[in-house]
């Protein structure tokens, strides 16, 4: 049987949900979705996914087919069965507009709604938010190091599945990524969509100066991949058609794929450049990530652009965030949790940021109803369960709010190594006293 | 616009398929499916994901939305979209059973089809087969860690989207998970779900004792989250609900999300122990993975079972595999790659699986159409575009198997720290002939 978007959930939402339902538990709830810690190497997070999560909201129902297979778990009333085949999104959403840096304990999205709806759609949009985050966090460090150059998305194959590769190219977008290879990606936000050649192309022909000859006619402007068997002897080959074909030879790029690029770039740079073919530029690919552009751009490696895959796709240092979804006021009072290393400040929040000389200076984290110097980061996207006008936004606009926010951030905590001293975020008077009456410990 | 699943591919599959159908290039190719290198923590993958593939091939089609799209690239003549919009996968598929331990340099699949088809396939075949067998693979050990006791997945929250948490249950299951929190994934594999309580089921009621009570009266058999403000506080709540209620106590297990497991865990079943509740189980949940069950599990932690998220779902410590899609045979002829640490064995591949006295031995890579002992792993399960009857098994049936092939395994592969010697693979003489015969180097 195909998966019900709807049961994309946990099953205690769903056996709560019955429970808060029968208990007449729906006052209204609010609940933080936040990072706890930041991973090692990540100074900063970047929103992302936002858009989906409220396009989910606004169509959240229970079909038939789900309400079916609910019916057979023995542990759900036919009354509450009713009650799910009417089950809407009513809340409203407040949200840190997409692109813009966040940190640890910071709302990127606060969630007011009666319980029973707050709670059920935890699982869906930690989900979510969780992996565009992941995402546009790991790439907006690799488009860092690729100082200008180009990076395009090569992340499909070894994504974490398709709604993953998908998504994937959308955080890449936000990020600052130039382009995907991912068609499906293309066509659902309007990206631009970005291919070279395989070597299975090379190795299908008799010869590699066939292949390179025959895909250089028929797509000018094109990028050959020249390390099938021997990428010098390959740009060799580059060089041949180029001879031949005179006026027109347009190749875009030649691709290296293995070996010591930066080497390699060097000698392919010293060919073309010898052959007059100074316009032929040279894009890498192959296990790249943050690190090895990094080393490869400062040892002075002439490399134009980047395929980036595998890495940037599953963020390969920090594959997941420390994400939670937690509740912090129900019926009007903040509610706390004290587990250990697990702890969570009550109350409805604000994230006010503040710059100083167009520098981004520090955060203060609020009550929701604090009036304090600084940007007030969280802002109402959706209320009564529909999206509001201003949370609608081209990717461009967000991809240019995220360029902008960025660039706001402090030197050290856009370099690639930990920053030193930290991003301060302070806690407002009042959290703190909110705190404080409740017994925390004082902590950062 | 939604996204086409026909174009959840990489770019220059298409620039290809044009050219290889402009070309005429449409030849009988074969294409391997392997792991180049197995992760450091990683003795053996179980693959996986085949029925998910065989079900996509099967019903390949480029929808009048995809065509349109492509027409909007500027790179696709007119004669190739409708070339496309007749395209279907038409080849045969040799595959390893979902559920058997393969190793590196291993074909998972082999594709045999014309040219066109096996290339195009490529993005689509390796992003399942992937993310399958990197979650199976990386369970196998959670659940070997477990000895025995119950591992429920918890990961869909942090999975890397909506596609990974379900196929990850579906790969979960495979390798011996008892269960999933993951609803649809109940719906769509017939897998048993499970769920507990979260934390703000009990931060939404007055006290942790009425939370408890009303719980547990609406849901026997539950399992209640004791450590939303102390975890040994909340134990002796259960303890008075269970004096309370009398006979009607029916409260399968207790669950620790938080702070030092073990120690609780001792803590907690002394409490239960001392009021005659030895019938209640410990459920441990929060950041576990295979080093920290096996060490709480060593270290004689009394835990009935295991709720396993983050790490599991994202397979932390490797969250990728080196898996490679790689054209071997192209119009009757074996076809190499020689690019530095990607090395490609050419032809037509089977794998043969000795073992001695009930136990796995190891394994002889030859050529298709080897006559060699041991027992061939790939087996045909598409002909021409159509699955075969014996590629359809139930999800059951994979289970046993994979438990039963794991079981033949070496010890020392199927323990957690890397296996030394690792297991051995060897090249039949005709495999290692035909590589001669094209200059590569000997090596593993």
């Amino acid at each position: 049987m195909a998966a019900s978007r709807v049961l994309l959930t946990d099953l205690y939402e769903l056996t709560m949900l019955q429970a808060y339902f029968d208990e007449g538990l729906r006052d209204v709830a609010a609940f933080n979705l936040f990072v706890r810690r930041l991973p090692e190497r990540r100074n900063y997070l970047v929103a992302c996914g936002l858009d989906e999560v409220l396009g989910l909201l606004e169509t959240l129902t229970f079909d038939e087919e789900a309400l079916a297979y609910l019916g057979t778990l023995g542990q759900f009333s036919d009354r509450f069965l009713g009650q799910l085949a009417t089950f809407r999104f009513t809340g409203d959403v407040y949200a840190v507009a997409e692109g813009t840096p966040v940190f640890s304990n910071e709302p990127i999205l606060e969630i007011v709604a009666p319980l029973p709806e707050a709670q059920f759609v935890e699982s869906l949009v930690m989900n979510q938010i969780h992996l565009q985050t992941l995402l546009a966090s790991k790439a907006v460090r690799v488009v860092a190091a690729a100082r200008g150059r180009q990076v395009v998305d090569f992340g499909l194959r070894r994504a974490h599945g398709l709604d993953a590769g998908l998504k994937a190219a959308r955080a890449f977008h936000v990020a600052g990524v130039h382009a995907t290879s991912n068609v499906a990606a293309g066509q659902a936000y309007g990206l631009r969509v970005s291919g070279t050649m395989a070597h299975s192309y090379v190795q299908a022909h008799d010869s590699e100066y066939e292949a390179f000859r025959r895909f250089a006619e028929r797509y000018p402007g094109t990028t050959l991949v020249v390390d099938t068997y021997d990428a010098v002897a390959g740009v060799r080959q580059v060089i041949a058609l180029a001879a031949r074909m005179g006026a027109a030879f347009n190749v875009a790029a030649i691709r290296l794929d293995s070996g010591d690029l930066g080497q390699l770039a060097v000698e392919a740079r010293r060919l073309l450049d010898a052959a007059g073919l100074f316009r032929v530029g040279i894009f890498a690919s192959g296990n790249l990530n943050e690190d090895e552009i990094d080393r490869l751009l400062s040892a002075g490696a002439p490399i134009d652009g980047f395929g980036v895959g595998t890495d940037m796709a599953v963020s390969r240092d920090a594959p997941s965030l420390d994400i939670a979804y937690k509740l912090v006021e129900y019926g009007g009072r903040g509610r706390v949790k004290l587990s250990p290393d697990k702890r969570v400040l009550p109350g409805r929040k604000q994230i006010f940021r503040i710059e100083k000389g167009g520098q981004v200076e520090r955060d203060l984290l609020g009550a929701h109803d604090d009036v304090l110097p600084g940007r007030p980061l969280l802002c109402k996207v959706m209320a009564g369960g529909a999206r509001l006008p201003e949370s609608r936004k081209t990717l461009d606009e967000i991809r240019t709010h995220a360029m902008n926010e960025v660039q706001k951030l402090p030197a050290r905590l856009r370099s690639l190594v930990p920053a030193d001293p930290p991003y301060r975020v302070d806690l407002s008077e009042a959290l703190a006293r909110h705190r404080e009456a409740l017994g925390l410990p004082h902590e950062r």
